[in-house]
């Protein structure tokens, strides 16, 4: 297997989404990751999860789906010997991630100028709330406050309606891969140069990228778009309908698509002339959304799927968390890589993109908090003394083991 | 001003919005991204704009924010000489991009292997619907396709009624990133082996990863979320408000938290011991939540957020789009580049990575439909006589100098 980033060591001292999101990429294409937690580990171990849950097993879902390809070590960065550990740690690393507010590297001693100063090959990534210049820069946030500062939340829900937010955490997620991104063009710079860099984002560049179109659009005409259910304004139909046995969204944009619609559903009743041009298929509407919902309503969803994919309409079921995660296509299309987590065998979500020069993807399981303190410590060449007395003093974690 | 992608040529086949989002972030940091459009241009020139709209802007918005840094070639490659022209310039490039459906990239002449055995250098990338394989790899689709395939749409809506989109086209948002992350992993790999490689992504994998967490949890456990408007299951109150003018979104996870925003907002609503504890709160949600909205509604968005954010609670208002494009936070910490387009000076959101090795981010507005055949084609070795054929027979575009 052909290790993209082999050689590559990634200090991470980032937590819950985005960050750990990213270094996971970096970790499936072949980087040496290093989770740094703090001393109980990361809080997304526990989150979503009730007491039962945790106790069956060992760690939040959604910790093992954004934790795969990584070491971990507990270190007590509140502590003097801490910080210099993790100064030591990001001296021989390559690449150096957190997500603390503006501040804290500098009261850890993790400073960018120092630390390129020493190490000026390092990458130096930084993923904050709203980026590192403006009033705004040292206030917290979240995916949902991001949802909501941004605009997002205002389009998206149904006509007329209290807004909602995005089921997903999308701009935590969108911004794990602006951060990749930045990273690999950094590190594709330093092949080139020899030079490391300090490289940025942030929820608000993730969320602002998420909007862009709509902030142009506004900025040049002024409209504002409103939300509407599963439609948009560009085209009709385009939005899900009913059928007998759930929901389907059909997206038809052109004349010559509408047709073909309209024939393999029931020529009858939609292919008539006030449906015929783009025109009159905005301005009847209603009508036309009606129609379409009294044919489809007496269909399976298989059926309109399997009639509208033969004419090359867009269609598509609404499908269930439930269904989308045992999806056929998902596996074959290579969407999962296997692990075993705690002695079970799950499937995991893989990185988004294939890379023919990887013949497997990578996939040890998400580790267990400091499982892996010892072996970071000494294939980075501390001396065994050093360890037992950084473990026996507390400055790592003596919880080597516990369930992950 | 450094670019980072200096002298990396993009040959980019792909239209509408997830290719093209991707060769500009390419284009932002710094390669030759050459738009090959087909007669007519890209669709995505008259996307979602009025005929009125299109004579004043000359191109549609969406066009605008996802094509600056390129440059424009028209070429017909329903003819030989199209697609021999095609093949050449591919062979001049260093990455090729294109989302075709599969079989498509054959007939053009432009298969991976026999494009890989002439520049084993090159890096191909695919931008597909559902994958390469599997059942659906020949199906089409787009972003609503996906946010419905994937278990997106239902998750997101009110409780208890239709689920609804998320208002952006994240999917290919999402996807232009991740082939980005792919396009960048493969230059740096080739920067150490001299190899190029296949790269692709998809809009499954795309929302696959969107809702990786999702699915870790129905594998392990058989839960599937439902729409919660603005709140999620993972605490209270962790969702918007209204205020006296609009609405904020408030988060509040730990017991600490709730406590400080307790005291700021009115402590005697709200400091109780049935809200005191992370459980109690979860138990008595309905309750908490109409206390809360009770001591939000009276106060306007501005003094809770300015209340809540000098107790670090997470807090943001709802913006309107409008708001948002014109947040001074997002132009302070460099969300922008201004440029100029078709005579107007426009804002347009940047990439969503900041590289301290690059000085000014770059900003050349999206080009009109062709306007650098004669530029391209010369800098890339080809004699004079050879554009004016290829222009006379009509190969390549007539119309440069369209407005865009």
């Amino acid at each position: 297997m052909t290790k993209i980033l082999d050689g590559i060591r990634v200090l991470d001292l980032s937590r819950v989404f985005a960050g750990p999101a990213a270094t996971q990429v970096l970790g499936d294409l072949g980087a040496d990751v290093i989770k740094v937690e703090p001393p109980g580990g990361d809080e997304a171990r526990y989150y979503g999860v009730t007491q039962e849950e945790l106790a069956e097993l060992g760690v939040s879902p959604s910790f093992i789906a954004l934790n795969r390809n990584k070491r971990s070590i507990e270190i007590d960065m509140r502590r003097p010997e801490g910080k210099a550990l993790a100064r030591r740690l990001a001296l021989k690393s390559d690449v150096i991630i957190n997500n603390f507010r503006p501040g804290v590297m500098d009261r850890l001693g993790l400073d960018y100028d120092s630390l390129i100063a020493e190490n000026p090959r390092l990458i130096y990534a930084d993923f904050s709330a709203y980026g590192r210049e403006g009033k705004l820069s040292g206030v917290g946030a979240n995916d949902l406050a991001l949802q909501a500062y941004s605009g997002l939340i205002s389009i998206t829900g149904e006509p007329g309606r209290k807004p909602v937010r995005c089921g997903t955490a999308i701009v935590d997620l969108h911004g794990s891969l602006a951060l990749v991104s930045g990273i690999l063009a950094a590190l594709f710079h330093r092949e080139r140069t020899g030079r490391g860099q300090r490289v940025e984002s942030s929820l608000l560049h993730s969320a602002a990228h998420l909007m862009s179109y709509f902030y142009t659009e506004y900025l040049m005409t002024g409209t504002e778009r409103a939300p509407m259910g599963t439609a948009n304004h560009l085209s009709v139909p385009n939005q899900a309908f009913p059928a007998a046995d759930g929901d389907v969204v059909i997206i038809a944009s052109t004349n010559e698509m509408w047709r073909r619609l309209a024939h393999a559903l029931d020529p009858e009743a939609l292919d008539r002339p006030i449906f015929a041009e783009v025109f009159d298929r905005r301005r009847n509407r209603t009508a036309l959304i009606e129609a379409v919902s009294d044919v489809t309503s007496k269909l399976t969803c298989a059926e309109i799927v399997d009639r509208l994919s033969k004419v090359k309409v867009v269609v598509a079921k609404v499908n269930s968390v439930g269904e989308a995660a045992m999806s056929e296509q998902l596996a074959a299309a290579g969407g999962y890589v296997e692990l075993e987590q705690n002695g079970r065998s799950i499937k995991s979500v893989s990185a988004p993109m294939i890379m023919s020069e990887i013949e497997t993807p990578e996939a040890a399981p998400a580790p267990a908090l400091n499982a892996d303190a010892g072996d970071i410590l000494t294939s980075l060449g501390f001396e065994i003394e050093e360890i037992v007395n950084l473990t026996e003093t507390g400055v790592i974690g003596k919880t080597t083991g516990k369930v992950a």
